[in-house]
């Protein structure tokens, strides 16, 4: 997601009561997750808690094991075919890579407004204060192939919206989408419905 | 490598003369890597020729070949055991991540000031216009871990040395050094030789 947006953000004791009050108790694999990712207070600006994943990427068992688990959910049947999977940067360059080489698909960077060089699509988006513009190239799909993003936190929902919106415009068809976390709270879930069919959280909180 | 950089650069003319006219003509797989990077004239700045890999991450087999490529070579006896691969942001993670999936190693980003949450070690270096600098999460090694550096554009040099500083002073070890692309005619190789026992560029230009 966008390391700009004031969504990268989460939460706090709130959101972490959430989880261990869940009426169905995280199964292990969550708490595999849930026990690498690191609040990190005041960042990226005061009152806002972080939730750091750079311990779950670093540890050789949780990092395998969550590929694993998005490649799991691309193979559902519901899920269908995909010859795509778009990563948005930058964080979400490192999980949908390995899921793209996975799947056997290939790789499609959504990046920020001035990244991507040559011809590309723009969209732009509204954030909490003012907004932004994600870009991809023009060339990055064929006329009907089917596209997975992953990434790694869903919140207002705002980049994958426009990401969403770029495949789309690009002639291409959404397979779903696929993050790490959810932060309901902010409701992307609710922001998404209207454009995508299928959105799978491995964690939400 | 750093997008910022002015090395992000490449090549014209004369590079693609070098490539072409080389001793030893370019094997199928080189050949193959070739046929899917496209120069872009004046990106991202006037003059400046940009070797853009989009179409490479875009195609499937392509994309695969690489990434198989890559593992290949960490497999080699003298690379030795990999405990961490390192990306650099931000298209470094797209080729890092799934080498360290593949390897069932852990993925440590290294990233420009002030993305990164918590406590960070940081390097400065010398752009040629300027400097700039890097960081990475204090506790992301472990005392002893041998690391594997991958990267798609090996220029200068400059961002790459500065991320070998960085996993020094974290106590960890160097394995080696990879990249997709060597832009030799800017000295990248000579810069680190004395800092690096082993670079791999799979395409020289």
């Amino acid at each position: 997601m966008g390391d700009a947006s004031p969504a990268a953000a989460a939460t706090s004791a709130a959101a972490a009561e959430a989880v261990t009050s869940a009426a169905s108790a995280p199964r292990p694999f969550q708490e595999l997750l849930l026990g690498r990712i690191r609040d990190v207070a005041d960042f990226p600006q005061p009152g806002v808690t972080f939730k750091d994943i750079t311990p779950l990427l670093a540890d050789p068992a949780t990092f395998s094991a969550l590929v694993d688990a998005f490649v799991a959910h691309a193979h559902r049947p519901e899920v269908g075919p995909v010859d795509k999977v778009v990563g948005i940067e930058a964080r979400g360059f490192i999980l949908a890579a390995p899921v793209a080489y996975r799947l056997g698909a290939g790789f499609v960077p959504v990046r920020k407004k001035g990244k991507l060089p040559g011809a590309t699509l723009e969209q732009a988006y509204l954030l909490e204060y003012g907004d932004a513009t994600v870009e991809v190239v023009t060339d990055a799909f064929s006329d009907g192939d089917r596209v997975l993003v992953v990434d790694d936190v869903l919140a207002t929902g705002g980049t994958v919206e426009a990401t969403i919106e770029l495949v789309h415009r690009a002639g291409a068809e959404v397979a779903g989408v696929a993050v790490l976390m959810e932060l309901s709270f902010l409701g992307g879930r609710e922001r998404l419905a209207p454009v995508v069919d299928r959105l799978h959280a491995l964690l939400t909180v």
